[in-house]
């Protein structure tokens, strides 16, 4: 990696962002050959991905950190890279906390009501079912694709979800996932969503689904993996400004860098994507999808203690709230017996209106919730950890992009389309795991395959 | 007017953009006698108006172009500027198309199926009374804010619409007074802004609301005009690309000059302020807000004959069509008996499908429509004209901005927040008349004051 400023450099291809989408993309195409560059604003890789160390070499994510099954692509790299997972921690109870109450269970379903049980097993099912009807690669073309991007997660729920727990549950689901409130995602995103995940009950799911593993040394370690195989190629501290066009190329500059190339992949986030100045400016339809694929609302809070309490009084450390701010919680421990951590996530509307508060009142707001689930040990930390992600210049909002109602069915067709020498990453692009780690790569890979192409 | 790039010039104040609400704010801060300089991306003032000459001195407005009662601050620059209004012509009968068939009326409604007329006023009636509820300051805080900013439009009309008739009316009425399709926009911000202009009978409504007055020599000449008397303080081709806070001041700087002042205002859509680089970074709050508000969609069309045909047939000009894809149709010729103008709007989905089309295609389907409507002498105009405010880099969509749902309740707090000595204008911050030339300007004033009170 160079933190350089040559003028004027030549490539084959220009891949802005080094996070795994743009790290994939441009292996992929150095593997065939072509010459490339990454441009990283930042000065550091993995863009979503982010470790910490918490002492004696281990760490945890501020950022994505878990794979699951169905995950191919990322689950072949990691074997790639010799990098091993791990289960998270999912033994003993789990809580859950509706109406002021804490209930402890084993399995996956709360004891709750026979009546809201059967209400979330109703909405899950139909939900499901809707979603198999979603093309992964155009969902405006699904049978009821305008009736569905015609409303939000919320007015679907309010409708078809009974039980004031099941509407709680759903909401608890909505900001766990995308990390918006159901009032701020369209219902076809939402099904979409579902779909290029496998379903919801993976998409939730610690067991068997989307938050089944960790990585050893956490997940920033695939970045830092792919970077040093790319060597100078990557280039940090270079944010770019403006990508133009012309006739027989395409100069992507920097404050005070060019890069000359034949062909530039953008792996950034839509909403991102836009800040870049374009020469000729981008089609309308493609600014106006990235005026509307909006980045979720999250702050990842990690408490740090001695050693994981929680685990001799029988419990997992995972826990659903409907009280919140903290509304979802995980034991996320490095492996071995110390030191403990718990990962409390503020999601949607409690990202948003808690983002505004100084820190210190934030910690007291998310040890208060730790203190309720786990008892007064938990409110003592050695370390408070946070990330706020809208806060990040370079990435301004988790887990990932949405689209409220209206983006797919009016603007969808420009996502992945190519202009002219420019071709879209991220995975905000990905047609499977669109959002994940996994959906990162192969959209990362999918730009690169256009370029090779070419 | 400048058009010069001397470094390192010093000012009281900055203002970005050269819209009517830059102007307006920039006209304001120098008549208290403070230094400003405004800096404008364009090679010509006025933003969103902008006058097409047709012939003999005559214009047409390729922009915003309406001024009506109750707009008082607008009305009284008109005044002050010695700018005269007249009236959109509005004699003869008016053009109603439904499921394929013309129908001909006289007065402000159509001849339609009396239910469907009773369902059409039953909406209309609902939609004020809970307009009346928004507070125009902070929807947020609106008593049902939460249930309205939980749907779209769109699933509000689905409950509460029951005929065919009625839906395509408030269909072409969102279409036609928000340029977005009744799936994008939050029933909150639908509210808003219906209180906004003082109803929808207001907005929709020729005769006696938002549509009644045009302004002789076009809308643009009043930013000439507040350019003219600002002089050198404006400069024009000069894009911000930064906008930098120190202790001591503000750096503003465009392609190769920079500008220090003690405040800046930024009057671009909030759309458009945040591909803006910001040192230090802008709250998560505020970058996310404008990740939401996004543009609307329109293509404003005119076909210009040698003089107004359809006059001699007792018509208006004046057509609301449920089939489209021209669904709003102007008699909008200048004052006088030649040439005769008909303005055709493309809105929301249809500007966003027509958009990616060649302009001959898109012609022929404007002039199709206009043809249906008017007989075959419509097919041939001297000159077809358009305006695809997506396209346009400083633009980026029309009439206005709108909040998708979830985006008033979730990030309406950072609309007009200052951010250190960053203050924001543009009609997209205006409380009364959001979205239309006298928001620009009580918004831009609002500003100033903002900025004179430090």
């Amino acid at each position: 990696m160079r933190h350089g400023s040559d003028i004027h450099a030549v490539c084959d291809v220009v891949v802005v962002g080094a996070g795994l989408s743009g790290l994939a993309a441009a292996t992929r195409v150095a593997a065939r050959g072509r010459s490339v560059t990454v441009l990283e604003a930042r000065d550091r890789v993995g863009g979503r991905t982010l470790n910490e160390p918490v002492g004696e070499g281990k760490v945890v994510e501020l950022g994505g950190q878990w794979v699951g099954p169905t995950q191919e692509r990322v689950l072949a790299l990691l074997t790639e890279l010799g990098l091993r997972t791990y289960p998270t921690f999912d033994d003993g109870d789990k809580l859950f906390e509706f109406r002021g109450r804490l209930h402890r269970y084993r399995g996956s379903v709360p004891r709750l009501n026979p009546l809201v049980i059967a209400d979330i097993a109703q909405a899950q099912l139909r939900l499901d079912r809707m979603a198999r009807e979603v093309p992964l690669d155009r969902p405006w073309a699904a049978p009821r694709a305008e009736r569905w991007d015609g409303e939000t997660f919320s007015s679907w729920m309010r409708r078809n979800v009974r039980t004031e727990g099941g509407r709680a549950f759903c909401t608890i689901v909505c900001e766990g996932v995308w990390a918006v409130a159901p009032s701020d995602v369209s219902l076809l995103h939402f099904l979409f969503y579902v779909r290029s995940g496998g379903g919801l009950g993976r998409l939730i799911s610690t067991e068997d689904g989307a938050q089944k593993w960790r990585v050893e040394g956490g997940t920033q370690r695939i970045a830092h993996h792919l970077a040093a195989r790319l060597g100078d190629a990557v280039r940090l501290g270079a944010p770019v400004r403006r990508i133009r066009q012309e006739r027989d190329g395409v100069t992507v500059s920097t404050d005070g860098t060019e890069v000359r190339a034949s062909q530039v992949i953008v792996a950034v986030p839509p909403a991102l994507s836009v800040r870049i100045a374009y020469d000729p400016p981008l089609p309308g339809l493609r600014d106006q999808l990235c005026q509307r694929y909006a980045q979720g609302s999250v702050i990842k809070t990690m408490a740090v203690y001695p050693e994981p309490f929680w685990r001799a009084d029988g419990l997992s450390g995972q826990v659903t709230s409907a009280t919140g701010p903290v509304k979802v919680c995980f034991d996320n421990s490095p492996p071995g017996s110390a030191p403990g951590v718990l990962l409390g996530f503020l999601e949607g509307n409690q990202a948003r209106a808690l983002g505004r508060l100084p820190v210190e009142r934030r910690r007291e707001q998310v040890l208060g919730c730790f203190t309720r689930f786990f008892g007064p040990e938990a409110a003592d930390p050695e370390r408070y950890l946070e990330r706020a992600w809208a806060e990040e210049e370079w990435t301004r909002g988790c887990y990932g992009g949405y689209l409220p109602p209206g983006g797919w069915t009016g603007h969808g067709r420009a996502l992945r389309e190519p202009v002219g020498r420019i071709h879209w990453a991220g995975t905000e692009t990905a047609t499977e795991w669109n959002g994940y780690l996994d959906g990162a790569l192969t959209a990362g890979e999918r730009a690169a395959d256009e370029v090779l192409a070419t």
